[in-house]
Protein backbone atom coordinates (compact mmCIF):
# COMPACT_ATOMS: atom_id res chain seq x y z
CA UNK A 1 0.00 0.00 0.00
CA UNK A 2 2.82 2.65 0.77
CA UNK A 3 4.35 1.24 -2.44
CA UNK A 4 1.43 2.20 -4.18
CA UNK A 5 1.16 5.30 -3.06
CA UNK A 6 5.15 6.12 -3.71
CA UNK A 7 4.23 5.13 -7.13
CA UNK A 8 1.58 7.35 -7.46
CA UNK A 9 3.24 10.19 -5.85
CA UNK A 10 6.50 8.97 -8.32
CA UNK A 11 4.52 8.82 -11.24
CA UNK A 12 2.48 11.78 -10.80
CA UNK A 13 5.91 14.08 -10.63
CA UNK A 14 6.98 12.49 -13.88
CA UNK A 15 3.90 14.42 -15.59
CA UNK A 16 4.68 17.43 -13.66
CA UNK A 17 8.18 18.47 -15.06
CA UNK A 18 8.11 20.80 -11.85
CA UNK A 19 11.40 22.17 -13.03
CA UNK A 20 10.64 23.65 -16.37
CA UNK A 21 9.74 26.97 -17.60
CA UNK A 22 5.90 27.00 -18.15
CA UNK A 23 5.78 26.83 -22.09
CA UNK A 24 8.19 24.00 -22.31
CA UNK A 25 6.19 22.52 -19.23
CA UNK A 26 2.95 22.73 -21.37
CA UNK A 27 4.53 21.89 -24.20
CA UNK A 28 5.97 18.42 -23.04
CA UNK A 29 2.36 17.78 -21.44
CA UNK A 30 0.39 18.43 -24.76
CA UNK A 31 3.05 16.24 -26.17
CA UNK A 32 2.51 13.25 -24.13
CA UNK A 33 -1.09 13.80 -23.94
CA UNK A 34 -1.06 13.21 -27.77
CA UNK A 35 0.71 10.49 -27.29
CA UNK A 36 -1.55 9.12 -24.70
CA UNK A 37 -4.74 9.64 -27.01
CA UNK A 38 -3.81 8.08 -29.91
CA UNK A 39 -1.82 4.76 -28.36
CA UNK A 40 -2.67 4.89 -24.22
CA UNK A 41 -5.41 2.54 -25.01
CA UNK A 42 -2.40 -0.08 -26.27
CA UNK A 43 -0.16 -0.26 -23.32
CA UNK A 44 0.15 -2.07 -20.58
CA UNK A 45 0.42 -0.39 -17.36
CA UNK A 46 4.04 0.73 -16.02
CA UNK A 47 5.77 -1.52 -14.10
CA UNK A 48 8.62 0.72 -12.99
CA UNK A 49 9.73 0.35 -9.35
CA UNK A 50 9.03 4.18 -7.12
CA UNK A 51 12.50 4.68 -7.19
CA UNK A 52 12.96 4.67 -10.76
CA UNK A 53 9.83 6.39 -11.53
CA UNK A 54 11.79 8.86 -9.42
CA UNK A 55 14.88 9.06 -7.97
CA UNK A 56 17.56 11.82 -6.75
CA UNK A 57 21.49 11.76 -6.18
CA UNK A 58 22.69 11.27 -2.40
CA UNK A 59 23.52 15.17 -2.27
CA UNK A 60 19.87 15.61 -3.31
CA UNK A 61 21.70 17.84 -6.03
CA UNK A 62 20.04 15.90 -8.98
CA UNK A 63 16.78 15.07 -9.61
CA UNK A 64 14.49 12.71 -11.87
CA UNK A 65 12.03 10.77 -13.34
CA UNK A 66 11.47 8.10 -15.60
CA UNK A 67 8.63 6.43 -16.97
CA UNK A 68 8.25 2.82 -19.54
CA UNK A 69 5.33 1.91 -20.73
CA UNK A 70 5.27 -1.51 -23.16
CA UNK A 71 3.11 -2.33 -26.11
CA UNK A 72 0.06 -4.55 -25.39
CA UNK A 73 0.60 -7.52 -27.90
CA UNK A 74 -1.83 -5.72 -30.24
CA UNK A 75 -0.23 -2.47 -29.95
CA UNK A 76 2.60 -1.02 -32.63
CA UNK A 77 4.70 -0.16 -29.78
CA UNK A 78 7.54 -1.97 -28.00
CA UNK A 79 7.73 0.84 -25.33
CA UNK A 80 7.60 4.48 -24.66
CA UNK A 81 9.88 6.03 -21.99
CA UNK A 82 9.79 9.11 -20.86
CA UNK A 83 11.72 11.46 -18.29
CA UNK A 84 13.09 14.37 -16.87
CA UNK A 85 16.25 15.12 -15.01
CA UNK A 86 16.56 18.19 -13.14
CA UNK A 87 20.31 18.64 -12.01
CA UNK A 88 22.57 21.25 -10.43
CA UNK A 89 25.67 21.65 -11.87
CA UNK A 90 28.42 24.25 -11.50
CA UNK A 91 27.25 26.45 -14.46
CA UNK A 92 23.57 26.72 -13.11
CA UNK A 93 20.80 24.21 -14.11
CA UNK A 94 20.85 21.50 -16.53
CA UNK A 95 17.14 19.86 -17.28
CA UNK A 96 16.92 17.71 -19.74
CA UNK A 97 13.55 16.26 -21.05
CA UNK A 98 12.82 13.18 -23.29
CA UNK A 99 10.09 11.48 -25.27
CA UNK A 100 11.13 7.69 -26.55
CA UNK A 101 8.63 6.50 -28.53
CA UNK A 102 10.06 2.52 -29.78
CA UNK A 103 7.72 0.58 -32.29
CA UNK A 104 7.95 -3.41 -32.51
CA UNK A 105 8.07 -5.57 -35.61
CA UNK A 106 4.73 -5.29 -36.66
CA UNK A 107 4.92 -1.95 -38.31
CA UNK A 108 7.51 -0.03 -40.36
CA UNK A 109 7.01 3.26 -39.22
CA UNK A 110 9.76 5.15 -37.61
CA UNK A 111 10.73 5.19 -34.21
CA UNK A 112 10.11 8.40 -32.00
CA UNK A 113 13.03 10.43 -30.56
CA UNK A 114 12.38 14.14 -28.43
CA UNK A 115 14.97 15.40 -26.22
CA UNK A 116 15.20 18.82 -25.06
CA UNK A 117 18.04 19.86 -23.12
CA UNK A 118 18.48 23.23 -21.56
CA UNK A 119 21.83 23.94 -20.16
CA UNK A 120 20.61 27.69 -19.28
CA UNK A 121 17.50 29.69 -18.70
CA UNK A 122 18.33 31.48 -22.60
CA UNK A 123 19.49 28.23 -24.40
CA UNK A 124 18.36 24.97 -25.68
CA UNK A 125 19.38 21.84 -27.62
CA UNK A 126 16.51 20.24 -29.04
CA UNK A 127 16.74 17.17 -30.67
CA UNK A 128 13.04 16.01 -32.62
CA UNK A 129 13.18 12.89 -35.20
CA UNK A 130 11.74 10.19 -36.47
CA UNK A 131 14.13 7.60 -36.69
CA UNK A 132 14.22 5.33 -39.68
CA UNK A 133 14.09 1.58 -39.43
CA UNK A 134 15.78 1.04 -42.80
CA UNK A 135 18.80 2.01 -44.45
CA UNK A 136 17.27 4.81 -46.75
CA UNK A 137 19.97 4.32 -49.64
CA UNK A 138 18.69 0.88 -50.19
CA UNK A 139 14.90 1.94 -49.65
CA UNK A 140 14.72 5.16 -51.53
CA UNK A 141 10.78 4.57 -51.51
CA UNK A 142 11.02 4.70 -48.21
CA UNK A 143 12.13 7.82 -47.98
CA UNK A 144 9.87 9.55 -50.23
CA UNK A 145 6.71 8.23 -48.33
CA UNK A 146 7.67 8.80 -44.94
CA UNK A 147 10.25 12.20 -45.45
CA UNK A 148 9.27 13.77 -48.07
CA UNK A 149 6.07 13.22 -48.83
CA UNK A 150 5.23 14.19 -45.03
CA UNK A 151 7.07 17.48 -46.03
CA UNK A 152 9.32 17.00 -42.52
CA UNK A 153 11.94 19.03 -44.10
CA UNK A 154 9.68 22.15 -43.99
CA UNK A 155 9.55 22.02 -40.11
CA UNK A 156 13.26 21.32 -40.20
CA UNK A 157 13.74 24.17 -42.53
CA UNK A 158 11.73 26.80 -40.71
CA UNK A 159 13.58 26.53 -37.33
CA UNK A 160 17.24 26.63 -39.10
CA UNK A 161 16.13 30.33 -40.59
CA UNK A 162 15.18 31.61 -37.08
CA UNK A 163 18.26 33.81 -36.12
CA UNK A 164 18.55 32.12 -32.43
CA UNK A 165 19.09 28.71 -33.98
CA UNK A 166 22.56 27.29 -34.89
CA UNK A 167 23.16 23.26 -35.58
CA UNK A 168 23.75 21.00 -32.72
CA UNK A 169 26.02 17.99 -33.94
CA UNK A 170 26.40 15.03 -31.75
CA UNK A 171 29.70 14.18 -30.32
CA UNK A 172 28.64 10.54 -31.84
CA UNK A 173 28.92 9.60 -35.20
CA UNK A 174 26.93 6.65 -34.25
CA UNK A 175 24.01 9.26 -33.10
CA UNK A 176 24.48 11.24 -36.14
CA UNK A 177 24.11 7.74 -37.98
CA UNK A 178 20.72 6.89 -37.39
CA UNK A 179 19.11 10.02 -37.12
CA UNK A 180 16.98 10.48 -40.48
CA UNK A 181 18.10 13.22 -43.11
CA UNK A 182 14.74 15.53 -41.74
CA UNK A 183 16.27 15.42 -38.07
CA UNK A 184 15.91 18.37 -36.27
CA UNK A 185 18.92 18.96 -34.06
CA UNK A 186 19.76 22.46 -32.99
CA UNK A 187 20.75 24.95 -30.35
CA UNK A 188 18.85 27.77 -29.96
CA UNK A 189 20.40 29.97 -28.03
CA UNK A 190 18.93 33.50 -26.69
CA UNK A 191 21.39 34.86 -24.61
CA UNK A 192 20.78 38.74 -25.28
CA UNK A 193 16.72 38.34 -25.35
CA UNK A 194 17.10 36.43 -21.81
CA UNK A 195 14.63 33.68 -20.68
CA UNK A 196 11.46 35.01 -22.19
CA UNK A 197 13.52 34.71 -25.98
CA UNK A 198 13.24 30.96 -25.23
CA UNK A 199 9.93 30.98 -23.69
CA UNK A 200 8.61 32.70 -26.90
CA UNK A 201 10.35 30.53 -29.21
CA UNK A 202 8.99 27.46 -27.53
CA UNK A 203 5.47 28.53 -27.28
CA UNK A 204 5.94 30.29 -31.51
CA UNK A 205 8.36 27.72 -33.36
CA UNK A 206 9.44 24.90 -30.97
CA UNK A 207 5.83 23.85 -30.03
CA UNK A 208 3.77 24.14 -33.05
CA UNK A 209 7.16 21.44 -35.09
CA UNK A 210 7.37 19.71 -31.88
CA UNK A 211 3.04 18.94 -32.47
CA UNK A 212 2.95 18.92 -36.36
CA UNK A 213 6.09 16.03 -35.82
CA UNK A 214 4.57 13.75 -33.62
CA UNK A 215 1.28 14.31 -35.41
CA UNK A 216 3.03 12.72 -38.29
CA UNK A 217 4.35 10.26 -36.18
CA UNK A 218 1.13 9.01 -35.08
CA UNK A 219 -0.56 8.82 -38.15
CA UNK A 220 2.41 6.58 -39.45
CA UNK A 221 2.37 4.85 -36.81
CA UNK A 222 -1.34 3.75 -37.91
CA UNK A 223 -1.47 3.52 -41.02
CA UNK A 224 1.87 1.44 -41.81
CA UNK A 225 0.59 -1.12 -40.08
CA UNK A 226 1.18 -3.77 -43.34
CA UNK A 227 2.33 -7.36 -43.56
CA UNK A 228 6.25 -7.45 -44.11
CA UNK A 229 8.08 -10.14 -45.14
CA UNK A 230 10.24 -12.37 -42.91
CA UNK A 231 13.60 -11.03 -44.19
CA UNK A 232 12.61 -7.55 -43.67
CA UNK A 233 11.38 -8.03 -40.28
CA UNK A 234 14.10 -9.75 -39.33
CA UNK A 235 16.85 -7.16 -40.70
CA UNK A 236 14.56 -4.46 -38.64
CA UNK A 237 14.92 -6.19 -35.65
CA UNK A 238 18.25 -6.82 -36.10
CA UNK A 239 18.64 -2.99 -36.67
CA UNK A 240 16.18 -1.73 -34.01
CA UNK A 241 18.47 -4.00 -31.40
CA UNK A 242 21.31 -2.24 -32.43
CA UNK A 243 19.93 1.10 -32.17
CA UNK A 244 19.00 0.44 -28.75
CA UNK A 245 22.08 -1.73 -27.62
CA UNK A 246 24.07 1.61 -29.21
CA UNK A 247 21.93 4.50 -27.18
CA UNK A 248 21.96 3.26 -24.34
CA UNK A 249 26.02 2.94 -23.80
CA UNK A 250 26.26 6.21 -25.52
CA UNK A 251 23.70 7.66 -23.93
CA UNK A 252 22.76 6.92 -20.38
CA UNK A 253 26.69 4.84 -19.21
CA UNK A 254 28.61 7.81 -20.83
CA UNK A 255 26.61 11.30 -19.04
CA UNK A 256 24.17 9.87 -15.81
CA UNK A 257 27.09 8.14 -13.44
CA UNK A 258 28.76 11.44 -13.10
CA UNK A 259 25.26 13.60 -12.31
CA UNK A 260 23.70 10.77 -10.12
CA UNK A 261 26.24 7.94 -8.63
CA UNK A 262 26.60 4.66 -10.09
CA UNK A 263 24.32 2.75 -7.69
CA UNK A 264 21.15 4.65 -8.81
CA UNK A 265 22.11 4.58 -12.83
CA UNK A 266 22.67 0.96 -12.14
CA UNK A 267 19.40 1.26 -10.89
CA UNK A 268 17.81 3.06 -13.97
CA UNK A 269 19.67 1.17 -16.93
CA UNK A 270 18.64 -2.00 -15.57
CA UNK A 271 14.99 -1.35 -15.86
CA UNK A 272 15.68 0.52 -19.24
CA UNK A 273 17.36 -2.58 -20.66
CA UNK A 274 14.60 -4.85 -18.95
CA UNK A 275 12.14 -2.53 -21.11
CA UNK A 276 14.30 -2.86 -24.23
CA UNK A 277 14.88 -6.29 -24.04
CA UNK A 278 18.88 -5.58 -24.86
CA UNK B 1 44.35 11.53 -86.62
CA UNK B 2 42.49 14.79 -86.42
CA UNK B 3 40.46 12.55 -83.68
CA UNK B 4 43.26 11.43 -81.73
CA UNK B 5 44.43 15.02 -82.00
CA UNK B 6 41.06 16.31 -81.01
CA UNK B 7 41.35 13.94 -77.78
CA UNK B 8 44.72 15.15 -76.66
CA UNK B 9 43.52 18.62 -76.85
CA UNK B 10 40.37 18.17 -74.96
CA UNK B 11 41.93 15.79 -72.17
CA UNK B 12 45.14 18.43 -71.85
CA UNK B 13 41.80 21.07 -70.76
CA UNK B 14 40.19 18.65 -68.60
CA UNK B 15 43.43 18.65 -66.63
CA UNK B 16 44.24 21.99 -66.34
CA UNK B 17 41.26 23.82 -65.05
CA UNK B 18 41.47 27.16 -67.38
CA UNK B 19 38.57 28.96 -65.19
CA UNK B 20 39.76 28.93 -61.72
CA UNK B 21 41.42 30.86 -59.24
CA UNK B 22 45.14 29.44 -58.95
CA UNK B 23 45.12 28.25 -55.67
CA UNK B 24 41.98 26.48 -56.01
CA UNK B 25 43.42 25.02 -59.92
CA UNK B 26 46.12 24.27 -57.96
CA UNK B 27 44.78 21.98 -55.53
CA UNK B 28 42.87 20.12 -57.99
CA UNK B 29 46.04 19.22 -60.05
CA UNK B 30 47.82 18.15 -56.99
CA UNK B 31 44.25 16.11 -55.99
CA UNK B 32 44.47 14.34 -58.80
CA UNK B 33 48.33 14.09 -59.26
CA UNK B 34 47.44 12.12 -55.69
CA UNK B 35 45.36 9.79 -56.87
CA UNK B 36 46.85 9.56 -60.08
CA UNK B 37 50.14 8.34 -58.45
CA UNK B 38 48.48 5.64 -56.36
CA UNK B 39 45.38 4.77 -58.80
CA UNK B 40 47.00 5.69 -62.16
CA UNK B 41 48.61 2.34 -62.62
CA UNK B 42 45.43 0.16 -62.03
CA UNK B 43 43.16 2.16 -64.80
CA UNK B 44 42.51 1.74 -68.12
CA UNK B 45 42.62 4.33 -70.20
CA UNK B 46 40.07 6.77 -70.93
CA UNK B 47 37.41 5.80 -74.00
CA UNK B 48 35.45 9.00 -73.02
CA UNK B 49 35.03 11.17 -76.86
CA UNK B 50 36.41 14.20 -77.33
CA UNK B 51 33.15 15.75 -77.53
CA UNK B 52 32.20 15.07 -74.25
CA UNK B 53 36.24 15.24 -73.15
CA UNK B 54 35.21 18.95 -74.23
CA UNK B 55 32.06 20.49 -74.83
CA UNK B 56 30.25 23.83 -74.76
CA UNK B 57 26.52 24.98 -75.92
CA UNK B 58 25.06 26.51 -78.91
CA UNK B 59 25.64 30.08 -77.31
CA UNK B 60 29.38 29.22 -75.98
CA UNK B 61 28.68 30.56 -72.76
CA UNK B 62 28.91 27.55 -71.19
CA UNK B 63 31.55 25.18 -71.07
CA UNK B 64 33.01 22.09 -69.65
CA UNK B 65 35.24 18.71 -69.50
CA UNK B 66 34.30 15.40 -68.43
CA UNK B 67 36.66 12.51 -68.46
CA UNK B 68 36.05 8.90 -66.69
CA UNK B 69 38.70 5.93 -66.79
CA UNK B 70 37.28 2.62 -65.51
CA UNK B 71 39.93 0.31 -63.40
CA UNK B 72 41.69 -2.58 -64.74
CA UNK B 73 40.06 -6.15 -63.56
CA UNK B 74 42.77 -6.02 -60.54
CA UNK B 75 41.93 -2.99 -59.65
CA UNK B 76 40.11 -1.65 -56.82
CA UNK B 77 38.28 0.78 -58.97
CA UNK B 78 35.13 0.85 -60.82
CA UNK B 79 35.73 4.41 -62.42
CA UNK B 80 37.13 7.56 -61.89
CA UNK B 81 35.35 10.72 -62.82
CA UNK B 82 36.37 14.02 -62.74
CA UNK B 83 34.90 16.98 -64.64
CA UNK B 84 34.61 21.02 -64.78
CA UNK B 85 31.95 23.37 -65.51
CA UNK B 86 32.30 26.75 -66.28
CA UNK B 87 28.93 28.79 -67.18
CA UNK B 88 28.62 32.17 -67.80
CA UNK B 89 24.87 32.92 -65.75
CA UNK B 90 23.20 35.99 -64.89
CA UNK B 91 24.57 36.52 -61.64
CA UNK B 92 28.34 35.75 -62.45
CA UNK B 93 30.37 33.14 -63.25
CA UNK B 94 29.79 29.91 -62.33
CA UNK B 95 32.54 26.94 -62.04
CA UNK B 96 31.76 23.37 -60.73
CA UNK B 97 34.55 21.06 -59.77
CA UNK B 98 34.07 17.29 -59.26
CA UNK B 99 36.03 14.30 -58.69
CA UNK B 100 34.11 11.28 -57.97
CA UNK B 101 35.86 8.12 -57.07
CA UNK B 102 33.81 4.80 -57.39
CA UNK B 103 35.27 1.73 -56.02
CA UNK B 104 34.23 -2.43 -56.96
CA UNK B 105 33.10 -4.81 -55.27
CA UNK B 106 36.71 -6.11 -54.26
CA UNK B 107 36.84 -3.89 -51.46
CA UNK B 108 34.70 -2.53 -49.02
CA UNK B 109 36.64 0.70 -48.76
CA UNK B 110 33.96 4.20 -49.34
CA UNK B 111 33.62 5.82 -52.34
CA UNK B 112 35.30 9.31 -52.40
CA UNK B 113 33.18 12.25 -53.85
CA UNK B 114 34.66 15.85 -53.96
CA UNK B 115 32.87 18.83 -55.41
CA UNK B 116 33.52 22.68 -55.26
CA UNK B 117 30.92 24.76 -56.79
CA UNK B 118 31.87 28.24 -56.94
CA UNK B 119 28.71 30.68 -57.80
CA UNK B 120 30.97 33.77 -57.44
CA UNK B 121 34.53 34.70 -56.98
CA UNK B 122 33.65 35.32 -53.06
CA UNK B 123 31.83 32.08 -52.31
CA UNK B 124 32.21 28.54 -52.42
CA UNK B 125 30.08 25.41 -51.79
CA UNK B 126 32.26 22.58 -51.04
CA UNK B 127 31.61 18.68 -50.25
CA UNK B 128 34.08 16.24 -49.52
CA UNK B 129 33.22 12.91 -47.85
CA UNK B 130 33.55 9.50 -47.86
CA UNK B 131 30.88 7.49 -48.75
CA UNK B 132 29.63 4.88 -46.90
CA UNK B 133 29.58 1.24 -48.88
CA UNK B 134 26.99 -0.45 -45.88
CA UNK B 135 24.23 0.81 -43.42
CA UNK B 136 26.04 2.14 -40.23
CA UNK B 137 23.59 1.72 -38.07
CA UNK B 138 23.61 -1.71 -39.06
CA UNK B 139 27.62 -2.31 -39.29
CA UNK B 140 28.98 -0.25 -36.06
CA UNK B 141 32.72 -1.76 -36.74
CA UNK B 142 32.33 -0.24 -40.18
CA UNK B 143 31.78 3.08 -39.17
CA UNK B 144 34.21 3.04 -36.54
CA UNK B 145 37.07 1.57 -38.49
CA UNK B 146 36.48 3.59 -41.75
CA UNK B 147 35.16 6.86 -39.89
CA UNK B 148 36.35 7.08 -36.08
CA UNK B 149 39.97 5.56 -36.13
CA UNK B 150 40.53 8.14 -39.11
CA UNK B 151 39.84 11.11 -37.20
CA UNK B 152 37.68 12.24 -39.92
CA UNK B 153 35.51 14.25 -38.04
CA UNK B 154 38.37 16.60 -37.24
CA UNK B 155 38.49 17.76 -40.62
CA UNK B 156 35.43 18.37 -40.66
CA UNK B 157 35.47 20.08 -37.04
CA UNK B 158 38.36 22.54 -38.11
CA UNK B 159 36.31 24.09 -40.92
CA UNK B 160 33.14 24.16 -39.24
CA UNK B 161 34.76 26.43 -36.63
CA UNK B 162 35.99 29.04 -39.56
CA UNK B 163 33.53 32.44 -39.54
CA UNK B 164 33.37 32.20 -43.11
CA UNK B 165 31.87 28.41 -42.86
CA UNK B 166 28.19 27.65 -42.49
CA UNK B 167 26.36 24.06 -43.11
CA UNK B 168 25.44 23.95 -46.65
CA UNK B 169 22.38 21.38 -46.62
CA UNK B 170 21.26 19.19 -49.97
CA UNK B 171 18.03 20.12 -51.11
CA UNK B 172 17.48 16.28 -51.64
CA UNK B 173 17.20 14.29 -49.22
CA UNK B 174 18.73 11.19 -50.97
CA UNK B 175 21.81 12.79 -50.72
CA UNK B 176 21.82 13.68 -47.46
CA UNK B 177 21.22 10.06 -47.00
CA UNK B 178 23.89 8.90 -48.83
CA UNK B 179 26.82 10.97 -47.04
CA UNK B 180 28.51 9.89 -44.08
CA UNK B 181 28.12 11.71 -40.14
CA UNK B 182 31.56 13.22 -41.05
CA UNK B 183 30.69 14.55 -44.59
CA UNK B 184 31.71 18.35 -45.34
CA UNK B 185 28.84 20.06 -46.43
CA UNK B 186 29.95 23.68 -46.47
CA UNK B 187 29.00 27.00 -48.08
CA UNK B 188 32.06 29.36 -47.57
CA UNK B 189 31.07 32.93 -47.76
CA UNK B 190 34.24 35.29 -47.99
CA UNK B 191 31.90 38.46 -48.84
CA UNK B 192 33.70 41.45 -47.61
CA UNK B 193 37.19 40.09 -48.00
CA UNK B 194 36.75 39.39 -51.30
CA UNK B 195 38.81 37.03 -53.77
CA UNK B 196 41.71 36.76 -51.56
CA UNK B 197 39.36 35.35 -48.66
CA UNK B 198 38.51 32.59 -50.75
CA UNK B 199 41.96 31.97 -52.13
CA UNK B 200 43.59 31.61 -48.64
CA UNK B 201 40.45 29.82 -46.87
CA UNK B 202 41.62 27.12 -50.03
CA UNK B 203 45.29 27.53 -49.27
CA UNK B 204 44.74 27.50 -45.55
CA UNK B 205 42.19 25.37 -44.73
CA UNK B 206 40.60 23.22 -47.58
CA UNK B 207 43.49 22.37 -49.55
CA UNK B 208 44.98 20.17 -45.98
CA UNK B 209 41.62 19.25 -45.63
CA UNK B 210 41.17 18.14 -49.17
CA UNK B 211 44.70 16.17 -49.62
CA UNK B 212 44.64 14.77 -45.69
CA UNK B 213 40.86 13.25 -46.95
CA UNK B 214 41.78 12.14 -49.86
CA UNK B 215 44.75 10.84 -48.39
CA UNK B 216 42.98 8.69 -46.32
CA UNK B 217 41.26 7.49 -48.79
CA UNK B 218 43.95 6.14 -50.70
CA UNK B 219 44.99 4.02 -47.64
CA UNK B 220 41.74 2.44 -47.34
CA UNK B 221 41.76 1.45 -51.03
CA UNK B 222 44.38 -1.01 -50.33
CA UNK B 223 43.83 -1.83 -46.94
CA UNK B 224 40.69 -2.88 -47.17
CA UNK B 225 40.88 -5.24 -49.64
CA UNK B 226 40.02 -8.56 -48.75
CA UNK B 227 37.39 -11.70 -48.66
CA UNK B 228 34.03 -10.12 -48.32
CA UNK B 229 31.23 -12.98 -48.18
CA UNK B 230 28.67 -13.75 -51.01
CA UNK B 231 26.01 -11.75 -49.40
CA UNK B 232 28.08 -8.92 -48.17
CA UNK B 233 29.10 -8.37 -51.20
CA UNK B 234 25.70 -8.67 -52.84
CA UNK B 235 24.22 -6.33 -50.68
CA UNK B 236 26.96 -3.64 -51.71
CA UNK B 237 26.49 -4.05 -55.35
CA UNK B 238 22.61 -3.38 -54.87
CA UNK B 239 23.13 -0.54 -52.76
CA UNK B 240 26.17 1.00 -55.48
CA UNK B 241 23.75 0.69 -57.98
CA UNK B 242 21.42 2.56 -56.30
CA UNK B 243 23.87 5.01 -55.58
CA UNK B 244 24.87 5.32 -59.05
CA UNK B 245 21.30 5.84 -60.33
CA UNK B 246 19.57 8.00 -58.12
CA UNK B 247 22.90 10.48 -58.10
CA UNK B 248 22.38 10.31 -62.53
CA UNK B 249 19.40 11.29 -61.56
CA UNK B 250 19.30 14.06 -58.90
CA UNK B 251 22.80 15.90 -60.58
CA UNK B 252 23.06 15.28 -64.11
CA UNK B 253 19.70 15.47 -65.00
CA UNK B 254 18.21 17.83 -63.44
CA UNK B 255 20.94 20.94 -63.43
CA UNK B 256 22.57 20.34 -66.55
CA UNK B 257 20.03 20.56 -69.28
CA UNK B 258 19.64 23.94 -68.37
CA UNK B 259 22.77 25.18 -69.11
CA UNK B 260 24.29 22.85 -71.92
CA UNK B 261 20.93 22.23 -73.61
CA UNK B 262 19.63 18.67 -73.55
CA UNK B 263 21.81 17.57 -76.98
CA UNK B 264 24.74 18.03 -74.94
CA UNK B 265 23.57 16.67 -71.96
CA UNK B 266 22.28 13.50 -73.69
CA UNK B 267 26.11 13.08 -75.23
CA UNK B 268 27.52 13.45 -71.27
CA UNK B 269 25.06 10.84 -69.77
CA UNK B 270 24.96 8.77 -71.97
CA UNK B 271 29.12 7.92 -71.44
CA UNK B 272 28.33 8.45 -67.71
CA UNK B 273 25.45 5.51 -67.59
CA UNK B 274 28.20 3.28 -69.95
CA UNK B 275 30.66 4.14 -67.64
CA UNK B 276 28.54 3.40 -64.28
CA UNK B 277 27.20 0.45 -65.91
CA UNK B 278 23.58 1.70 -65.10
Amino acid sequence: RSNARAAAAASSSMQSFPHLQPSHRDLMSDLLSAVEARLGPTLLPSSVPPDVLSFTNQQGTSQGALDIRSGAPDSPVDFILQSWLHCKVPIGDLNITTLFAFLNASVDAPHLVLEFIQGSPTSLILLMDLIPRKDLVLHPEYLDEIYDKTHLDKRRQALARLPQVSPYISSSLYIRSVLSPTAISVNIDCGGEGESGIEEIILLHVGPAAKDIVGIWLDLCTSRTRDLGEAERAEMVRRDTLIKNKTVEIDLAANLPRLFGSDVVDRIVREIQKAFRI
